[in-house]
């Protein structure tokens, strides 16, 4: 069983390694990995763009199931890139995983980026635009698509150190991957 | 034909007016908009959050086509909200439709946040992740998705000074909706 692995993963600077780990774990419960090719692609190429869009698109067709890295990106929220990846996948109706490894409430973050006021009962950014405050530790679109297509949102009990290379809140969403498949299959 | 008006305009002071300016604008080109019930749920409730989700999705699955407003959001990029409808709608093959109101280049839109350098010909910001620079106005995936799925992103030429109150652009998408609708049935 095929499991695509969305995340702003690819932006790192040891992205291809990064994703060789990641594929590595999957080998290791029986579940194969595909890496977005983000990195593969040659960048100069007119096209590389399209040729990304089109190739990923092909990867997550041919998979059973995401796992998509959920961990705040560039702000208080996850990257709009992978968003996309899961709502795709939740549209095309396969097994969708995610963690974050911010285990922060959404309206807790966003007090990080600007500040944030109860008015009439509800909390506002210093734009005046509403901050979601259901206690989830993002957009609840996001939140649960995983719990109707997949599980809920796999979070670490405290941040760690280095968001983007700790593992373990990945590992646990493969082996619910595994489990899930598994019980699909037989 | 029924259209999903997805948006960040939920987050607005006055949310429902604009969803009512954004469905009559619908109706004077015959089409019927419908628009995320994130107001009208009782917040209050424990199950709001749910319910929300549910109701959007519902609205999603009856309708033919989606209309997102990829305006930049708390941040350089699209609401992840937004985004995950737009991934959806395009995994059920839906007629995907898009606008931003802010026209930057996302490159130059991240250097709004945080200082953007070049590195080994590549950008990346201050953590070090890479910043797209494909010219595109946000991230590949939606960008792409909304040329394989319906029309390139409407933007207006330039800025306006109310991001959420002008309605241009998403006036341009109701047409093209109703033209590529209308191409469909006949």
């Amino acid at each position: 069983m095929q499991v695509y692995l969305a995340g702003p993963d690819v932006f790192l600077p040891d992205a291809i390694a990064i994703g060789r780990q990641k594929a590595d774990i999957c080998t290791r419960y029986g579940l194969t990995g595909l890496y977005p090719l983000d990195n593969i692609v040659d960048r100069s190429d007119a096209g590389a763009s399209l040729a990304i869009f089109t190739a990923n698109e092909v990867m997550m067709d041919a998979a059973d199931a995401i796992i998509a890295n959920l961990t705040p990106f560039r702000g208080a929220g996850a990257d709009p890139g992978t968003v996309y990846e899961l709502g795709y996948m939740a549209g095309r109706r396969k097994l969708c995983i995610g963690y974050s490894n911010d285990p922060a409430v959404y309206a807790d973050r966003v007090r990080r980026f600007t500040s944030v006021t109860n008015h009439d009962g509800h909390l506002v950014d210093a734009d005046g635009l509403t901050v979601e405050d259901f206690g989830h530790s993002d957009n609840l679109m996001m939140i649960h698509a995983l719990g109707r297509y997949g599980c809920a949102l796999v979070t670490p009990r405290e941040k760690p150190a280095d968001v983007w290379h700790e593992l373990s809140a990945f590992e646990a969403c493969v082996r619910l991957a595994a489990e899930r498949l598994d019980a699909k299959r037989s």
